[in-house]
């Protein structure tokens, strides 16, 4: 690896609302188009996973789609987690692909991981509540959180066009989130040097 | 009604797991068989649920599976959840299904309902972080949460046998929270009046 | 007690902070001076407690301000608690005293009050996460959280004019949820006829 | 500094407990007299701290012991907070400590700064509610919680003798905590290289 070649360095996007429309997947992908080399942000999408089922874990037969995701989370650098809240939680939807993602317990490839979360809601509350039950997760897998202001932002609606995250607040907010994000994996990397 | 003919109480139970072992499962069949008339305890098995997808929610192309689980619980007088916890949260499979349940929000057929929760562990914690977690996810559903110590069951293997809660203290502990539970319906029931 | 003569409804009003031009304490100076009888509100400054040393509560020393505290909290039939949220949780002043009055566990005065919660916050955020841990302190002493939607108001300060709340929707949101407050307590007491 | 004279790393304890026999600081004094320089562990008595009270925050004018209180954290290169748990959340008392010490918000002596946790409780749960409530405190004063399994120890009556830690196993699990606590040190020392 030289000076002019960089190493890259993979995200791993998830949306936390599997829905048409969903403004979380519409911010991850407004996100993933603006990152340029050697950065890279690809998604993953949550519907197609079944409930997890502590019998398939123990047994190895997992499914081929959790087979995939856990490819995903352990080939990348870092996650970007952007999410509505349902109930002043997380969605069930996400919940339950970190549940498959996060076997064995303490040992998973979640261990050590920088992540980056990212809350949403329609309220002006932007999904706080969520995000609080997020950390207490991605703390049990021994995740490393992204040191920084809560990234929640309210209002959603008015902010996506087309599909697209169009405020410029909430975009200048997220581009700081994906640095932050960046930095702690290069901060990990270092130490591993 | 007389008073030899007192009105039956439909209990709803939710297992938070859905391995075939699952001691929820067998915790909240346990309990099922003790009750006697006029209180019942019907299980409903969350695995054949799709994930939540508010696309269907809102154009009212609800899933089979979910118009049943939403008439299950609209025809219940109580809810009584049992469900192990998952890095120190709520399992996926389980928050999928309240977030069905919940729309719309604070209008939802869990509104007023009285929910009675126990969570279950391996470890002497006894899950007692997803319980906070489903305090928050019910009090956003204005679910009425029985009051009362927590039930928290920790070093759960121990205490379940041939598919069955064998613990004494347990099986105390877990008479006493569904007592809790149907005071709590009566108190409603009160009101109603 | 006749028709003509209806029990008295004494709530008592915490705020969570102390300083002099407090949004809390505004706000319950307003909500008090527009109750009527046979309802009151009467406010206890948490401002003369000591710090919460369990060496004192086990030897039955307690200071005079906290037999006082304790005596006012016995006496009233619902706690009104308007706080702000400071780091992400409840302050530590109103933590203190819900410390003192909290023993014995499980079996302190506060088992079965109603309480009734609001937080306010000067960011549009309401103050919810510190809710959300009064929730689970007033669940863990076996109060009674009086149901419905969280009374969170956000920019705070442009509500408040000279040391009252003055904003038309925060004080209909106010008014009902001291309503509610009322109508748990009156629930609370038919069940004890 | 030269290889044979490294830098010393300065820890500073909180103990969420004021009382005379509190396991919470008898945990934190049996750490410190086993650390070996460079490394120290000095204690701050948060018994003396009056109500955080914004009014004197936004003058100015502080209490002298606050002062006190933010020089030392100010000079510490991390904090090792160990605490009981009180009705399912931090001590007022703690918590109070943080309020004074957290200001101004988000750009506070606490920002960026190691952060290791453990609870304590007479129970088997180990305070761990307390636990995940620190962390949504520790998180919005930007302070870097040291990643790692919680560290939580029940039943600790019969883990402290004569005002020492003497459980060999929690004797390392706390060693081990340090340990983390100076890692994350280190690390954030190299990166301000």
């Amino acid at each position: 690896m030289t000076e002019t070649d960089p190493a890259p360095i993979r995200l791993l996007g998830l949306s936390g609302s599997i829905r048409r429309t969903s403004a979380s997947t519409a911010i991850l992908r407004t996100i993933g188009a603006r990152l340029t080399e050697p950065i890279m942000l690809s998604l993953f999408d949550l519907r197609p996973l079944p409930p997890y089922d502590e019998d398939d874990d123990e047994t190895g037969r997992e499914p081929p789609v959790v087979v995939a995701l856990k490819e995903a989370v352990a080939a990348c650098d870092g996650l970007l987690v952007v999410t509505p809240e349902y109930n002043h939680s997380i969605p069930g939807v996400l919940k339950n692909a970190v549940d498959w993602v996060s076997r064995p317990g303490y040992e998973s490839i979640l261990k050590g991981k920088p992540v980056a979360l990212a809350t949403v809601s329609s309220s002006p509350r932007g999904g706080i509540r969520a995000q609080s039950h997020l950390h207490d997760v991605f703390l049990s897998t021994l995740s490393r959180i992204v040191p920084g202001r809560q990234v929640a932002i309210g209002n959603i609606e008015s902010k996506i066009r087309d599909g697209a995250l169009t405020d410029e607040s909430s975009l200048r907010i997220m581009t700081r989130l994906v640095a932050d994000l960046i930095d702690e994996i290069k901060l990990v990397r270092r130490r591993a040097d």
